[in-house]
């Protein structure tokens, strides 16, 4: 174990956990320690070890995690509005309209997060807050995003959102009114049958939201166009017409999921368990949005299900990949080849939320593989991903197992975006990770290292 | 007052301050009133009334910001780390590195903000950790961003804040190394009289600083090549030729002030506040580095000394603005004329923390005015800038004396970013604000005020 002996290190454990449940403060409430026996049961259905080193904690660090997740139910945007109204002239009203008169104010690109009342998962949210003073009386600028942060922090749809902040501010700051929009995505819900039916099902699904109220009530109003060129100015465009028909279908996918029950024999408990968590966060699991949301979420859970996909997949492990020339004779002078971008999904298993991202794998070879292998290594990887992992361990299961299907020589980078580092009070939000395996050559040789990462395109866009 | 009534308004701001309060816990303890009281002392030098309204609760909204974000100082990264070190195996060190042996591990794009300990201002940090597991022990990807933190929440240097991350992470994980990039932006720290001289004082100072331990601690080794080419794949661009002279002078451009005095005579009580200030944030204020940071914070903050400018701005607001054409002879034609980006600088009277941006103005007008009016206009925005403000209350002055100079038909469009939506637990980073104020024909006729927003260009960058 290198400089810490087993002994020390699993003490070190104990006390930092202790800690770190001081500093938040849920330690012992009973809706805490309610929301870890669920997840117990939840570990378990999946066929997990509750007693596993890295999910020993995993319990406590669930349930602090959705309990810091929808700390919005306990707070009050009226008390958050109130602590920040001035008093501020205007103009006279007779030559125009500005400060505490008429107005227009604005706050652009909010980073927002929030959990899906459909399905459980996180979406992300970026939001924009107009609103036009009256009564001689502005409002703090920073409490528009605290009060946009107290409906954020529950389960939510992206109109119910939109409309309760919306509502939050107008009665709260009682101005001439008030205007939300919202650009919200959501993470594909894909599960084991439709990856392999539907290889599309990557990225985000998107949904634009907006809400006004008072001088914002009416759709087609100007002070709407002053509000989205304030906007542009920003480069945020949104387009007004797409915004006319927002009362639209449940965006979340899991409704429209091909197989929408859970496949295999149901687990009640699980369920049962889910709704329990439901009632401790302080929802009410038989409000009518609510009702499937515990179905719904085992339906993705089970995707992660212990070696679920074990006897789907296991042909990618049968022996040496193929290579593309089948001329008999095989080329003595090696170099690097790549298959770049493959998709993953994962659950960490630290916090029971999904990580997700691209793996680029490199070989050093005397030939390329066949398109055929390289659909091959896409299995493998989704063997690996649809577990509850980590993503170090996931990189080196993919690298070990690519180096017996690909020679000895090969180097896997996994790129990712956790939900836990945005969820649990870090929202860091534009932050990913990467990580590295290398073996033979590439662990020894550092210019073949950098030769396959030059060789990885640069992503026009940030990610994700 | 519209719908509160002047009584109802004050005990809502009463009661919404208390809750407020409770919420953060800073409230009553010894330190926070002790930074009240200091903060009182410092509205007083600068001219102000500390019983206005906007003011009245300042001195406590500044102590708990203050707080907050220093509130590393009581946190011990040790606990932070130790919450989550993981048992990991690695790859067989016969055939490669990977997970918890030798694979590279790295998070990206982690924002921060910290505190100038030479000027006691604000600043921004894109942060990049990398380490190298050994011992078969890694550590929560989440740690990483929190042991930043604890070391950002504190005042700080580019060069030592890399330093204590790296340091704490390296004692914290026992890895084979760690590497920590930083690039900090702090904002310019603009007088009176330098603006004047120097109308290239604005935009960022900018750092770029590392930190290496074990494998990473020789700037030429390999593996700092693959920590730099990981970070690429997400566009980020670092020079390492930029990284090898990292020990430069103190960055703060309050030590490269051209005055390096308070101008005017001294106002010991201020000094000594701040000082004050230092110490109930539990720092020395004997340290080396922050034996003079008092007197620079004061220098700072007399810029926005009541009336500071009025001496010498006057000019601006004597009469009309001469146009361009001279001949004698009015053109009949009105159309609408713009000066664009024009900059500010403000200092937030709710948090004492600064704001700035730029002011666009258009005018509805038979001729344009002369190069010279327009450099009155930056003077005029410059006299309402320097000033404890709010955004709202700028653009409204901005706009009423823009209308005496250039007519009655006027709109004003103020773009800032404000620190206190970023530092104080908000931590809103890619947030920007964004306030309007019309008269005559602006006010009145949507059209003209659509055809001036979209006489604006959008910038290339997102801004800030």
């Amino acid at each position: 174990m290198g400089a810490l002996d087993e002994g020390h290190f699993n003490e070190e454990l104990q006390n930092g956990v202790e800690l770190d449940c001081l500093d938040l403060g849920f330690e012992d409430q009973p809706e805490t320690v309610a929301i870890e026996d669920a997840v117990k049961v939840l570990l378990q259905g999946l066929g997990e070890d509750i007693n596993r080193e890295g999910l020993k904690k995993t319990p406590l660090r669930v349930a602090k995690a959705l309990r810091e997740g929808t700390k919005g139910y306990k707070q009050k945007a009226k008390d958050i509005v109130q602590s920040a109204l001035f008093p501020e002239v205007g103009l006279d009203d007779a030559v125009g309209h500005a400060g505490g008169a008429g107005g227009l104010v604005i706050v652009r690109d909010l980073d927002l997060f929030s959990y899906c009342e459909s399905c459980l998962l996180p979406f992300q949210v970026k939001c924009q807050i107009g609103y036009v003073p009256s009564g001689q009386r502005v409002v703090g600028l920073s409490k528009l995003s605290r009060v946009a942060d107290v409906f954020a922090k529950r389960l939510q749809d992206p109109q119910r959102l939109a409309d309760e902040i919306c509502s939050a501010l107008h009665h709260g700051i009682k101005p001439a009114g008030v205007a939300v929009i919202l650009q919200c995505s959501h993470m594909q819900f894909p599960n084991v049958e439709s990856l392999f039916l539907d290889s599309s099902r990557q990225g985000w699904v998107k949904a634009l939201v907006h809400s006004g109220s008072g001088v914002f009530e009416n759709n087609f109003a100007d002070v709407w166009d002053d509000f989205l060129s304030l906007l542009k100015l920003r480069g945020i465009n949104v387009d007004k017409t797409r915004m006319k028909d927002s009362k639209q279908q449940c965006w979340c996918p899991s409704q429209y999921s091909s197989s929408a029950e859970v496949t295999g024999p149901p687990i009640p408990g699980m369920v049962t368990a889910v709704t329990s968590i439901l009632s401790s966060l302080g929802e009410d699991p038989s409000r009518e949005e609510l009702v499937r949301t515990p179905s719904r979420f085992v339906k993705w859970l089970m995707n992660f299900q212990n070696a679920n996909l074990e006897m789907k997949l296991n042909a990618f492990a049968c022996g040496r990949m193929d290579p593309l020339k089948q001329n008999g004779e095989v080329s003595l002078h090696k170099q690097i080849y790549t298959v770049l971008n493959v998709s993953f999904w994962s659950q960490c298993e630290h916090h029971l939320l999904p990580f997700h991202g691209v793996v680029h794998i490199g070989y050093y070879s005397a030939e390329e593989i066949t398109p055929a292998s390289k659909s091959r290594l896409q299995s493998m990887v989704h063997f690996y991903g649809f577990k509850l992992q980590v993503q170090e361990r996931l990189t080196r299961q993919i690298a070990e197992t690519a180096s017996s299907l690909l020679g000895g020589d090969v180097m896997v980078v996994v790129e990712a975006n956790h939900n836990c580092m945005i969820s649990r009070g870090i929202e860091k939000f534009g932050s990913s990770t990467a990580t590295i395996a290398v073996l033979g050559l590439f662990s020894s040789d550092p210019a073949v290292r950098a030769k396959f990462l030059q060789n990885i395109p640069t992503p026009a866009s940030g990610g994700s």
